[in-house]
């Protein structure tokens, strides 16, 4: 998907909510447990509920490898059942990978080539060779993690160099010579709050996809607040607390009006 | 595996070789494409040749996940079959993940719990609570992404700070805080040279994982020189010059005696 028909989404659906589809099989309605892939019939229920209210999903692969082989089928069917029933969704796959030159350009095969992913998470530590792989697809898109919603983001990204610039800085600013607001993203935790002014500053026209609103405790006022741009510039991602908003046989409902909460939240401040 | 036990076999089979099952489908003997699965084919076959040799096999994830759920049961039955055929040999999933923390711990049940691996190498970008999760188990390991063997690793781990202290060595002393010499290591590219030394300076004791001689140009005199203790303190990987030695019928016995070259070289440096 290109940023232009990503701007136009949003605009269009009043709405830059991603849907996280961090689903595990110990939190999901017990009903679910006779179906064949309760996962991936997990996932199908709540994309049909929420789809009019987001603009994107991401599954965490973290969730889906936790079951090995038949983790990895029911994230294969859900981005098939994405790709064929929501193709104007963009796809982020929640990999946070990252390897050396030839290694990457594998994962980027994986999932731009063969599962049409629009997006893929990816770790900065080991630098261009490691990024570049994921920026030769058009219409492709690296998120590159840059200042993570957890406590430990603390342990490095907010180190100062000897230039007085901040590691997660570094990274923003780096990066920008390997690709650009048409290709690449950043990862920016909500629970950072007022540091969206100083990113703003280093990236003002790159999208941020921003995890850590609800079950995290980061603020969408706050976000839009210091993040937003005049092409929105953001994709705000809420997992647990849409997806598992309920847990009785009518979840999808409830995750459907949950998302349509946030929606509604973001319609006004579009 | 413990600390103890590890050290024991390095100095019992004079190796401190590590075996990287980096097996990719386009490489491998054209011969073994008619197998059921012509992965797990080929790392059994190599594994049988070079088990003697080396103390460590390292497959490196991407390689299965290439190739999507396939690939992932082609991983499994490798694990499975090193767990019951070498289980004195340690096992080290090649992952590089880092996610917060209930999403390693999730990853950590999968690869030490359901799998038996005994290490995982995991990225440190995201701070303390994304590698904590991976040292609650006895006798398994983290291996942290310190300075790495690619061109990328100028990019960010070099940066000097305002303590002058570089990012690869914060990284090596503030993880120190979480864990110890007998859970936790290190990846330093073999590319990396003298760096070594100064990488000693932070972490006298803990074992380093060194990739990088080889196909990629690291000198293994080199790193013992500067990166050997008294106790080893070195795993070294070698993967396509071992496994892709040859291309015929008989790339197995061929691999066999690459390793076996390689850890004569070692019995001479030990």
């Amino acid at each position: 998907m290109t940023r232009k028909e990503l701007i136009e989404q949003i605009f269009t659906k009043k709405t830059f909510l991603c849907v996280g589809l961090d689903t595990d099989i110990k939190k999901i309605p017990e009903h679910l447990l006779k179906e064949e892939d309760p996962i991936f019939a997990f996932n199908k229920a709540i994309i049909d509920a929420t789809a009019p209210y987001c603009v994107a999903y991401k599954p965490n692969l973290a969730f889906y490898e936790s079951m090995g082989v038949k983790g990895w089928i029911s994230f294969e069917k859900t981005i098939q059942y994405l790709n064929e029933n929501y193709p104007q969704h963009f796809i982020i796959a929640d990999a946070k990978r990252g390897d050396i030159g030839n290694t990457s350009a594998m994962y980027a095969r994986t999932f731009f080539e063969e599962m049409n992913i629009d997006a893929l998470t990816v770790a900065p530590y080991m630098g261009e060779d490691s990024v570049t792989p994921f920026l030769q697809y058009d219409g492709k898109w690296v998120i590159l993690l840059a200042l993570t919603s957890n406590k430990g983001s603390h342990d490095f990204q907010l180190t100062t160099d000897t230039e007085g610039e901040r590691l997660f800085e570094k990274v923003l600013r780096k990066s920008q010579e390997w690709g650009t607001a048409d290709n690449m993203m950043y990862v920016v935790g909500a629970t950072q709050g007022q540091m969206f002014e100083d990113i703003r500053k280093v990236v003002p026209n790159h999208f941020l996809l921003v995890p850590g609103i609800g079950a995290q405790g980061g603020s969408l006022e706050e976000v839009c607040k210091y993040g937003m741009t005049k092409d929105c510039g953001l994709i705000v991602n809420s997992s647990r607390a849409i997806i598992y908003a309920d847990k009785t046989e009518k979840f999808a409902e409830v995750a459907g009006e949950e998302a349509k909460k946030v929606a509604e939240q973001m319609a006004a401040l579009l």
